[in-house]
């Protein structure tokens, strides 16, 4: 994969959405993103990571400079499979432009952003001698996928080599509705709990040898539902809880089932820790008075980095480029970004999200330009140039 | 199929468990009622009901005397089938007899009762030469199915010739642990509901874009089951509301279903109506504030033949030859007398129901002799002989 002009967004994007990089396939990406970053002066690591449990998964660090401060940005060259391959009108691995949109899987989540952001650097770099400081790239191959052996491994390498970043700015889809009206600088925690009630099996006409589960079950969820967990936060909308499904399967109308289930999941904000969240949600299971089994799994805990210089700078650039007011969200579903907190400033900042994951996701050319035009002016501004 | 000593209860049922009349099928038993009923005087009438719906059902209706009062029996000679074979200890259509058991499909639900009063019966006539007054006999052939061709029909047949009853004796299994233990005076209503919510399918992450149908489906639920109907009445323990299942079949965590169903069974007694019942579940439903499709399936309305001289009679039978005090009660499905209840004074008594529907279903020699002399004694009682 060769890249003709590497100041380009649309052709760095073009030929990372050339590389069929389904998660975990490495498809030629990283290699790709090695291929534009060394020239730049990067120092590239392959980190090829891997445990009995899972698939193997690479991934690249790139750095340049050595000094502080480090500006970050963290990214993932892995992306969804591409569905129903007759519904697309184009080759989805073609990086096809039609009528002022650049077509392909990955287009918005996220190889846009990355383009843009290579793009943005080549400029940023080859328009300046020197910067006081170093900036820092960590890709994965695993953030659409179980995600075990990808950011947070590169993380721990990091840290056991001392790396570190002081910003990092995650590429993410994160506008709705035009490019800059929403950056992330957070995001809320996610839990999923099943619960299983069991009774005795018996006759509709003989309730008293019967002990219904159901009965109990509608209890508990109607206690889950009766009051919000709370009103929402400064930079957080309220905690939500949602039952996905109830289960009995009993096709007889005349008998009282053995066993009733049911599936909730828990959105929670920064009022609240996942154990938190199981205990306010045991407490109301255990008014009903009758025994249960949860099972507890946790997606990710909530996080908020408030607003300061980073989110600043990104509004700023964002004001510069495109005249909007962006607004600094938490909601939607998680990403890396939920790792990298514990390391640097984070704020999540990119292209439309609305056909992410879809058939024909696309991003317009206007939109990839002012995205990099946005990053560079990030930073330029974070290295006051 | 010949019986020896026709005012043998076992004989009598015994050649009844030899017919397979398994519903539909009426297998001999009808023509063996009419060979035993016919040298006792008995009119009889056959009558084979047929409609475009569903299966032909073959009836016996048989009457002794043309002057009132009308002593009536009702009873069924079709039985459920034997469900897995191999766990029969004997051929359930042999009539064996095991230790003091009469074993086979049919022993207690009914062709037991049958051959009980049909061997009373013939001890009674066969004992004077005359009574004042009649004896008539509705037996079907649809009892255990689904009832269109049976009872029913017989009834309206009686009706447009002019017959009557004053009293019926329904001859199903009402004993509990003892012979004698249970008349019952009536029965509860049964009506099965289907209640469908509709909501607006999407991401948990963005609730605030779909409508969750399971919530307010869970809100009905437990509107539903807030409080109970009643405490129950003079004869009826209270009615109860049972949520048989409640199904969404959605695996997916992530996702807010688009649809939620539950089914609940009410069991009702003389207090409601089934429309009653329905009035009193949609002013619950209602409360939820949320639009519902309910579909209503009346299986049958409550009725009561509060205590009087026919209960009498039974309960001085029983004391007589068992020494027990029968308690009047009205628990237990549904049985052919809640269509006999317009036509005459009902009453509903028999044998053990523990093992009826079950496989090795079965009756004692003794319980079958002594439910034969309470029916003697019942038509000795009547027609004060």
């Amino acid at each position: 994969m060769n890249v003709e002009n590497p100041s380009s967004a649309l052709e760095v994007t073009q030929a990372l959405i050339r590389c069929p990089s389904i998660t975990p396939e490495e498809g030629g990406a990283l290699d790709l993103m090695e291929s534009l970053l060394k020239p730049l002066g990067f120092n590239c690591h392959r980190l090829l990571f891997s445990c009995s449990d899972t698939y193997d998964v690479d991934n690249l660090y790139a750095r340049l400079g050595t000094a502080g401060p480090v500006f970050g940005y963290g990214g993932h060259t892995d992306v969804v499979p591409i569905g129903d391959a007759d519904a697309w009108t184009v080759n989805p691995f073609a990086g096809a432009v039609v009528d002022g949109k650049l077509i392909g899987r990955g287009a918005v989540d996220m190889k846009g952003s990355i383009g843009a952001f290579v793009a943005a650097l080549t400029r940023f770099i080859n328009s300046r001698s020197s910067f006081d400081g170093s900036i820092s790239l960590i890709i994965t191959g695993d953030e659409e996928g179980i995600g075990i052996n990808g950011t947070t491994k590169v993380l721990d390498w990091m840290t056991d080599k001392g790396e570190r970043m002081d910003v990092c700015l995650v590429g993410e889809p994160t506008s709705n509705d035009k490019l800059g009206d929403m950056i992330k600088i957070g995001r809320r925690g996610s839990v999923n709990f099943n619960l299983r009630v069991r009774g005795i099996q018996g006759h509709t006409a003989y309730p008293q040898l019967a002990r219904n589960p159901v009965h109990p079950l509608v209890a508990m969820l109607h206690n889950l539902l009766a009051e919000p967990l709370d009103s929402g936060t400064e930079h957080f909308p309220p905690s939500s809880l949602q039952v996905t499904t109830v289960d009995v399967g009993n096709a007889a109308t005349n008998v009282i089932p053995a066993q009733a289930q049911a599936n909730f999941n828990v959105r929670f904000n920064d009022l609240y820790s996942s154990e938190q969240v199981e205990a306010w949600v045991r407490e109301r299971l255990s008014r009903a008075g009758f025994d249960y089994n949860l099972t507890v799994r946790v997606s990710g805990e909530s996080f908020i980095c408030p607003p300061g210089p980073f989110s600043d700078l990104i509004s700023s650039s964002v004001k510069t480029v495109t005249g909007l007011e962006a607004v600094l969200g938490t909601t939607g579903g998680t990403s890396d970004a939920r790792f990298i907190k514990d390391y640097a400033t984070v704020a999540e900042f990119g292209l439309l999200n609305d056909t992410a994951h879809k058939v024909d996701e696309y991003c317009t050319l206007q939109e990839l330009d002012d995205l990099s035009r946005i990053y560079q002016s990030m930073l330029e501004g974070y290295f006051k140039v």
